[in-house]
């Protein structure tokens, strides 16, 4: 049995610091096993106690009558590294560490964080600064959470990983109220050891869970997460994260919160959607979501019927869900022709979505057959039925019409509960219907119903140190930056380095036509501002635009360039931006994006991590909706698409071979001609260490 | 007494076709005024019954003892008509008709409502298909909705028009839950007569009601709207709206609940923010945001300090905050000190915001003492407190804290709830403590709480008979759109008009210089598309230009143009376009956005309802993302914003004074150059009718 089997699931339990008094937040963890039936040995370490709640108490870990799977500790910080120090050397499974005070309070907390890690030696170790592990299905709480005091918690098919253990607790108490069962719960507070990117993956493979909901301040190791997620999406076991840290106030207070680094949040955003995991744009989707998704229906599709005894709330949810992309089309005329007859409806009147069965509708039997109709048109992918007021005083009526109707077909019903009435709520949601009191939840939880997208597995980055050899750091010159970008099949501009004015020249009457001419320099990155480059030359221009170019670069106090560049002048392309930097966090970013000044004032960009597949590169470009301009706008000839794509791939080649000396890269503008006619990389700059 | 007055505050209410069986829902209304303490007459009608509830019934409206308030049709249909007439004939002051099957359901229903309205003469009417109306100011319940079975409903300042009664009621039992109570509650139903815009005038105008919600379908009357909204804007009533129809789907659904049209979503959007009403955004928000409004303290700015004893919620408050442009400051230094010194704590940890006093902090002293601390500093406009689960054991000691630092500050104070403890929200709602279980509302508060502005009144639109006078119906081409627009003050190109390729000639030589040749036709809204536009050509290069231009036109079998129309060549400005429609619904529509390609691409545009002042046009200008462009982007000279903004309100004043007539116009693009060149309208369209 691995450490972390040991901790979900132990055979026996230590608590460390056990009180005896229940109203004490040190006596609750023994209470809570028992009261919830715990099965295994519990064994209360405490030198200043006999028994605890009826048990045998131990002075010290040594005395322990084994080596237990798990231990709880429940002793201040100045306490907790003895304990996990004796805990390891018995052989204990895993320690839970309450306390706090640790990494996520100061440099002296932090200390104690990592002197408390080496105690830990071999065994694993949750927390500090966590409130536990819960698990539902077996009974066995290992945690001091105050909503375990809520007596009905009902087990389902939902595990929890939380970086916060206030969360954790704000999830079960208000699952609870909802009906919504967990498998298994676990705090991961400041992950001294055990990460959120561990537990998900034990999860994962966990028997009882069905879909994993995450709470996320941040990540520590993406890897280990994309892998995670790799492994759920085999398993067809939904991920759905609601992450924190999207605002700059956000991102502060969770890093002092469990000290975890925030990166980007776009670039969480594009990790998600790399990794087929799904984001809870609202908290309230973090509970919503996956409750739907446990039932362990999709939809085919986003066409939803909407049926209705009260007009007003049927217009709202098929408002919200119109809002959100979800289709809300009309009955086909058989489906129409089977309501209007069971209905004894006119055809005009029901021939619309929402279906207004009115209050006359509501009679079980007609409520039953008017949803089995929706259930088997063609059209639809799933129905939503809206309960009003009139359905509280028969909530089971309703309800049971729903259940029966449901093990009819394949397709998802979903509720929306329009007056407040926790108790319809919680009796669908423990029938196996998805219910929302929100009218939002409904188009958020029938797209995440859509069947999933199996996440695309890229080829690992290979290393090819023969890349940038030679290569100097720092900033590379225009000329050096695409003489890199084309060793990776990217098509550049026909160019020539010319060391002065006179060379500038003869390179351009070799070129022919109009040129453009650009000053050529490592020092100068903006070379426009300078007044660096310039368009539509004739050979004859030359000398007197290098002699203007340099006395602007010596006004400005520039060193001098190394020479000029002399290059073919394209037109008609669609200019896109082609990007890589390192997040700090989330290490190598690709970024995609309408070229030129567009790309700053529109933000219309799109990230994804390294490695990525063809598909990856294909789903960039279609987030973007300067991607209409590739189409061909306005009567433009539609540009030449699988060449962009072949660029966007081999730059990440590119970026991948290079390695870590790799610091920045950018093709801006990247000219994107009409089909067939490929792309070229017009300027890019290469910044190295 | 007006109708209206009569109608929200009746003395005697006659009940048409009330049943003497309490369970159906003709016998709710008569049970729901004894309960909920009516003091004035209550007449039952009804000729098979001889008391009701213990009241005598009386046969028919003309038996009746005199002429009632207001009076509850629960007829049907078939019937309710001749009650009306008897009623209107009996003096009643407004007839509130329950049944459905009129406008909403198909044709017939709709003539059926006709001869509603024709029946009730100068009687008022509320609804058909309504659930009528709830005084809880005053305990008088004029309507059948179950959601009265509800024993506590709290009275309360703010005021309910909602055009569907499903979501009054749902509205109704949601408040109670959440301890939020309320002055009136009225459901305008199909609108027959009454509509939401005259009973929003009537709540601006109650005492009891300081905050006006509304549920909205589509909107009647415009005008009336926003009279009522600027009346509401100047006693400080803040009205927020929730509005549908913002999809197709949703749209769709309203037209087909209440009849109600919908008009384009983006243009109800210019509206409210016109006339200083909130729009919710989600449901929820049309609750929580009254809610907060109702205890009418507002917000001097938009930062907010977050008291925590639970780390992870105040990390998703904060997060939340961050993301709705709400600022979370770091405590100033005093203010850190002070908590510091009360909290027993390192000034680092406690520098922070979310503030976390951790549990030790929850001590009621030291809790207030904190609270009281951030109301004080100077750097917060507002202080949200969260309420973890530890607050559960007890409710009265916090709720009892945050009410009384409330009272030593005007700042308001907001709870966020973490764990699920609908007590608590209702307790602290109930003692006027603005608190929510969804961290998404507390930002969207506070936004609202920000101290409203006051719309300004735009001078109304005077038509100017001569403006068109002379023109012809259908497109005018771009030389006579442009000589309209210079009329009204838009300086335009320097241009010439040429009937033929000579005259053009001659027109570019006396012009100099480089110039642009366009083809001049009514029949070709789209030039470019037909080659019709040539930039930079010498006057030597015009005969061929046109020929090439004329032989086009007649390829494409388009007709003869008027000619041709030679301009002078722009360089340097910021595109923009500036446009008019009538939306359906709403009215003259101003469209200000980035011009060329981008307005379509991009979608950045901005709209605004006639008339306008200067400052809805500088507000429209912000609105815009290319706005950075008018300021100087990437060392570009900024532009003449004020000139720009003299022509959108001489483009305003063109379209109020052209009246009917004016179908559409257009400026695209509108050359906006460096401050202090102004702007010119470089091609535009006008179609007259």
């Amino acid at each position: 049995m691995s450490a972390l089997a040991r901790l979900l699931r132990p055979r026996s339990v230590a608590v460390i610091g056990a009180s005896a008094d229940a109203s004490k937040m040190t006596g609750r963890p023994v209470g809570y096993l028992q009261r919830h039936g715990f099965p295994g040995d519990i064994w209360p370490v405490n030198p200043r106690a006999e028994t605890i709640a009826g048990l045998p108490c131990f002075p010290d870990v040594a005395s322990l009558p084994g080596a237990p799977d798990a231990a709880i500790v429940l002793l201040g910080p100045e306490r907790a590294e003895a304990a996990v120090r004796d805990l390891a050397a018995r052989g204990c499974g895993a320690a839970i560490v309450l306390a706090s005070g640790y990494g996520e309070a100061n440099a002296e907390g932090a200390a104690r964080q990592e002197a408390l890690k080496r105690a830990a030696g071999p065994m694993r170790l949750l927390g500090p600064n966590t409130i536990g592990l819960v698990n539902l299905t077996d009974g066995i709480m290992l945690s001091a959470t105050g909503a375990l005091e809520v007596g009905d918690l009902p087990a389902g098919a939902i595990s929890v990983a939380s970086q916060s253990g206030g969360i954790l607790g704000a999830l079960l108490s208000r699952a609870a109220d909802r009906g919504i069962g967990f498998a298994k719960l676990v705090s991961t507070g400041n992950e001294a050891d055990l990460d959120s990117s561990d537990l998900i993956a034990e999860l994962v493979e966990d028997e009882a869970t069905r879909v994993i909901a995450v709470y996320m301040e941040g990540l520590r190791r993406p890897e280990a997460f994309r892998a995670a997620a790799r492994r759920a999406a085999e398993l067809g076991k939904p991920i759905v994260v609601y992450k924190v840290g999207r605002s700059e106030s956000g991102a502060r207070a969770a890093t002092s919160h469990t000290g975890a680094l925030a990166g980007a949040d776009r670039v969480y955003d594009a990790l998600f959607r790399q990794s087929g995991v799904i984001r809870a744009e609202s908290f309230n989707d973090l509970l919503d979501i996956p409750a739907a998704l446990a039932h362990g229906r999709r939809a085919a599709g986003n066409r939803v019927a909407i049926l209705t005894s009260t007009g007003g709330a049927g217009t709202l949810l098929a408002d919200n869900c119109g809002l959100a992309g979800i289709e809300v089309p009309p009955p086909d005329a058989e489906t129409t022709q089977r309501l209007a007859t069971l209905l004894d409806e006119d055809q005009a009147t029901i021939g619309r979505n929402p279906v207004d069965v009115t209050l006359a509708g509501l009679r079980p039997d007609l409520f039953r057959g008017a949803i089995t109709a929706l259930l088997d048109s063609p059209l639809y992918d799933a129905v939503a039925v809206v309960i009003g007021s009139s359905a509280l005083a028969a909530p089971d009526i309703v309800a049971g019409a729903i259940v029966a109707c449901q093990a009819t077909s394949a397709k998802p019903i979903l509720a929306y509960v329009s007056p407040h009435a926790p108790h319809l709520v919680r009796l669908l949601n423990g029938k196996g219907i998805a219910a929302f009191a929100t009218p939002e939840s409904c188009p958020t939880v029938l797209r995440a119903l859509r069947a999933p997208v199996l996440p695309a597995v890229a080829e690992g980055v290979v290393v090819d140190a023969s890349a940038l050899a030679g290569l100097p750091a720092g900033n590379l010159n225009e000329a050096e930056s695409k003489a890199l970008f084309a060793r990776f099949g990217l098509p550049v501009t026909r160019e020539a380095v010319a060391p002065d004015a006179a060379a500038a020249q003869a390179a351009a009457e070799a070129m022919g036509g109009e040129v453009v001419l650009k000053i050529l320099s490592r020092a100068i990155a903006h070379k426009s501002e300078l007044g660096g480059v310039k368009l539509g030359l004739t050979p004859a221009e030359i000398p007197a635009a290098c002699a203007e170019m340099l006395a602007r670069v010596a006004a400005a106090g520039a060193p001098a360039p190394e020479g000029f560049l002399v290059q073919e002048r394209l037109r008609g392309g669609v200019e896109m931006i082609l990007g890589f930097h390192r997040d700090p966090q989330l290490g190598p970013v690709l970024l995609l994006g309408a070229g030129g000044v567009a790309a700053e004032l529109w933000e219309d960009t799109a990230l994804r991590l390294l490695p990525l597949t063809r598909a990856d590169a294909q789903a960039m470009l279609e987030e973007l909706k300067s991607a209409r301009l590739l189409r061909g706008f306005r009567g433009a000839p539609p540009a030449d698409v699988p060449a962009l794509l072949d660029a966007i791939m081999g730059f990440a080649a590119m970026v991948g071979a290079a390695g870590e000396r790799l610091v920045e890269a950018e093709i801006n503008p990247l000219f994107v001609l009409p089909e067939g006619q490929g792309v070229r990389a017009v300027d890019g700059l290469v910044v190295l260490r």
